[in-house]
């Protein structure tokens, strides 16, 4: 941690930062520039508030220089994570593909489209029956019967299922129903929900909140992992930006970013990071040539008739369309994540020998 | 509503939209452009669901007339809400002060504030016992025993109590400590909560989300107010820009703005709009004196010392340079808030009449 | 044109407004619903304007329903633009690689890199001699002596040459050096810039500005392609947002929804678009994948002695890296831009037949 | 300057950097924390490129501890800045009413506006002739002739003029004519328009970009002050967000953050950050009770037969609403703002002393 001093701090003041420092443990290494004078901070530990320290009389600005996750950092854990769900592994060299209605609306369509999907070669089936939505006056999800049809339709298909638990008391709701909970994006920050989610022993799907920074993301995961479950995806999923054509801006730079940083596996949802179903199919192909390891895409016989997020929901045709187009691309793609892999062991076999 | 139709759209799918629409008990008054044609749904209910109509083949973009609020929205309650706590009016002529620690500390803390504030005229305490922070590592707040503390401490000083619950389970805990329940930035949208919030008997303190549109915001007070609590007082407390000198960007428009649409109090909180005590005195006179109906200021007596948000709280000296500035100008805004309030009347009886 | 009418608007001023837009030669079709009265408005020309509708007193609000752009719209041209430049066929089946520094140094340093590039099968060659800098202190470009040594250079090695103009002076000063004029995103919405731009017969590169909407940036091609230039290819160089990680966000939504919406090329230029070395291959191939019509990257023997943008130029090896995963996935990408371009033509003439 | 070197680095790159930076006439201060190696580099010029150190291996991140603006910085010029147009001290303890139209009209227009401007005790009277706008079909602006009238209109009513320059030849046409050169928010990077206007000996109206940082904003006018002219006066108009209820989010907080560290007057223009005239009065207020110098409103006797901008113009009725509301708070702002004058005056004299 540097700390910037202001040029008319006095000589008592820089006392009190140096001894209220070297309190906590750290040690301090001084350094006076031609106009400011700064103090490094080493040995501190990550706990150390950083904003505490600006409200110092004569502190002018603090610089953290290590990045806040520790569990979550590729330095800490340098190969892939890779999750095992029913016979697909997540993170390893094929791309996942998980499909399924935004909203489970009935026992049919939820059996309609896992037939569907499973003939598509989808191993994962996404179903919400606890549906965040801005409107108290819009559905709100068909709750635990729902996750009874996804869980039956599933099994006769022989997928696993993800679903999205909105408050704790959801986990033990959904628990014998799913393979995988989903934290959305509206809940990336709920970090009662973290916790309690990390206690248990499934597989997590976090989803990137609307406007969070590549820390915060990293940190919502961190909470997950510090409870113990190690099983944990992040999904970019489109940020809030100024940009008016799309519901979210996709954020490709986080994907190779994400898979530079940490060991965690990253998937994108194309369906909400654009709102619209006649970009889907490229913002697909564009994920995944960049590195993603997986989609996550919203399908319905009738989007028009859907509950909810119809209108980012492909029919089936579409659905065979993008999969026909990553067909297309799927073995060079294939390629370029096999060299990823083998860079990473030579790093791993590098630094430790 | 408004769809506007593909001009390429054909005349079976022309009637796919129709049918569906007046299958809902719309009517449907068509148009046609030189280039366009379109529909005006007429008598749509609210929670007719703009998205998925625009899953419709030929359907290029639906447009939604009406604002999705309805019980929050001044039409449906044209004088200004106000909501009684112990001896405080909020959304009444006088701005109401709030103050006190992001977090409660200790007993000798919290009591000396308490102390210190009803003083300086404050008369509703904050202080945070459940506390979200973006690293796990991080100080996650007292929990009851915190509560407990504030509550005596505001009691021996007069003061009311204002503390946020983060989960469900929070409202009982805290149920008995505290007279307002606030719900956090991050907690905006989580509406299960909102939901059960909204079933209790006590004012609820609304912040903005840090990317919420105005209807966001609006519809999660919504939530509130549709379960039957209408105490709901909204504060904007900074929204994440690009801006890089501050924590957030005060986004002063919502202020004239939700005093437009919305009955309900509207409060700036200038530490978190700021992130920077030098900002704080200058913010909330420019809030006040734009029309807000009252301020939530961080305070601490040692913010070198705080285990949360010390950069961003005033000290007690601080704390008397705002009070001060304040009461320079305090008489001109009640001045302008007292027109204000006679135009609303005004309009009020207008339209009675 | 729709105006949403205030639900208190007076006989008179709803004559008013009628009376208005009959002046204007457009008609109106009235229609009530259940809360609002609205007037479609049929027949107005483009350049009606909305903004002043709004200022009428009673009206509530004016939604647009035509989008403002036309030359630059692929209803007004279906088929792709093709840009021919030397040999290269811009907006082709083949995308277009354009690799150099970010500004032009010395004769050395320009010739080494014309040399390196067209080793690799770069075929036009970026090299900026008038350089917008953010501080006036900053490296400004060599002038007029750069855009020399940049053009003998590319003669060398045969290539082609983009250079980027400022200001309208800078029009004639590198009018014999340069095969492609480039506006930077900075310039974007310098509109006498583009006027004077749109008068030359060479092609131009137009750089989305830092926050420019889908509708602004095409409306600045517009306003080039009205000065009787239809040789325009666009670039997205990334978005301004709060991420922190990133110089830029790059928008990769906008590269799909540029090819539905308009016949102009999109290229992009990760470089800008992330600030990152680490980045610029992932986001590459992504880019490419998603159907960009090609790449502009910054390259520099010396990144780290480049005068600018140094952080984000790939050096030889680099840029050789990216070429190699290029050819990874060439192939496929050609299969899927090919199937696209056979939709564009099955469309065009289904809609003439 | 902080260099982190990444854990990574090998001992000889470590000797490249350091070598690189002792070349440039620096000092280097190391300094090992437990996980990172930093160096401090001590008495680095300004202008020593941060981006490129990037790009040296083995670099993690630089970081700049120095700001990067001198001239405009309140370190460098610890009083106000007041400019004289004029009777007109702006920057001084009186905050200036600039008022006009968006766009001067016709000869009659802009002579009745600065009649009634002139009578409501406006001494600036603003006016458009140069018109950047969006699209190329809209009213680009009357040019010189509209100069002719909009100056001897003033002339009239004992006026000053400020209007907007787009590029280099502007300058001269308009200089006969106008007191202050505006600088739109689109131009703020338009460097060469920047030198060349800082080469005038007339005030300039420097208006931020539409997201622009705070550092960029100050760095454009370093580039005026660069040049020789002092006189420039800064204009916060609103930012570009998610926000979307109003056509730009007013920006208070950098208000108050100009008068920290620049002495430059600061301007807000609350017709642009709202683009409604239903906010204009509340922001004004809120702006000038948080320290700014001066409003500058759109006023138009019918808005909405305005040429551009009528939905967030004024009429006179309104701006009379908006004088009035002003005189309520007048004086106490004064009173605030003088004490602000003599706190300055303290801080000079102390740090002489």
């Amino acid at each position: 941690m540097i700390i910037v001093l202001n040029d008319r701090i006095s000589t008592d003041e820089v006392k009190n930062v140096k001894d209220y420092i070297i309190k906590t443990g750290a040690r301090i290494h001084e350094s006076e520039g031609t106009e400011k004078k700064i103090l490094g901070v080493i040995g501190d530990k990550r706990d150390l508030d950083q904003m505490a320290l600006e409200a110092f009389p004569g502190v002018e600005k603090v610089i953290r220089i290590l990045e806040p996750y520790k569990l979550t950092s590729r330095k800490f854990h340098p190969r892939n994570t890779i999750i095992k769900v029913k016979d697909v592994s997540i993170g390893d060299l094929e791309p996942v593909l998980i499909a399924g209605p935004c909203s489970v609306e009935t026992e049919e369509q939820i059996t309609d489209i896992a037939r569907e999907m499973s003939e598509k070669g989808v191993k994962i089936l996404r179903g919400g029956v606890f549906k965040p939505r801005s409107s108290p006056y819009s559905f709100q999800g068909m709750g635990e019967v729902g996750a009874k049809w996804i869980s039956e339709a599933a099994k006769k298909y022989n997928l696993a299922v993800i679903s999205e638990v909105m408050e704790i008391s959801d986990i033990d709701t959904l628990y014998d129903y799913v393979d995988i909970f989903q934290i959305g994006a509206r809940s990336m920050q709920n970090f009662k929900l973290l916790k309690a989610i990390g206690k248990t022993d499934k597989p997590i799907f976090l989803k990137r909140g609307i406007s969070a920074t590549l820390n915060e993301f990293l940190m919502s995961a961190e909470y997950i992992l510090s409870e113990g479950n190690e099983q944990v995806m992040l999904c970019e999923r489109g940020i809030r930006t100024f940009v008016e054509f799309t519901r979210n801006t996709f954020d490709l730079n986080i994907v190779p970013m994400i898979k530079n940083v940490s060991h965690l596996p990253i998937i994108i949802d194309p369906s909400h990071a654009t709102g619209r179903t006649d970009l889907i199919i490229p913002v697909s192909l564009g994920g995944l040539a960049a590195g993603a390891d997986g989609l996550m895409v919203e399908v319905h016989p009738k989007p028009y008739e859907a509950f909810s997020d119809g209108n980012q929901s492909l029919n089936y045709d579409q659905m065979n369309d993008l999969l026909d187009a990553w067909e297309v691309i799927r073995e060079s793609v294939l390629k370029l994540r096999k060299k990823k892999i083998e860079e990473i062991e030579k790093n791993v076999s590098d630094y430790a020998g």
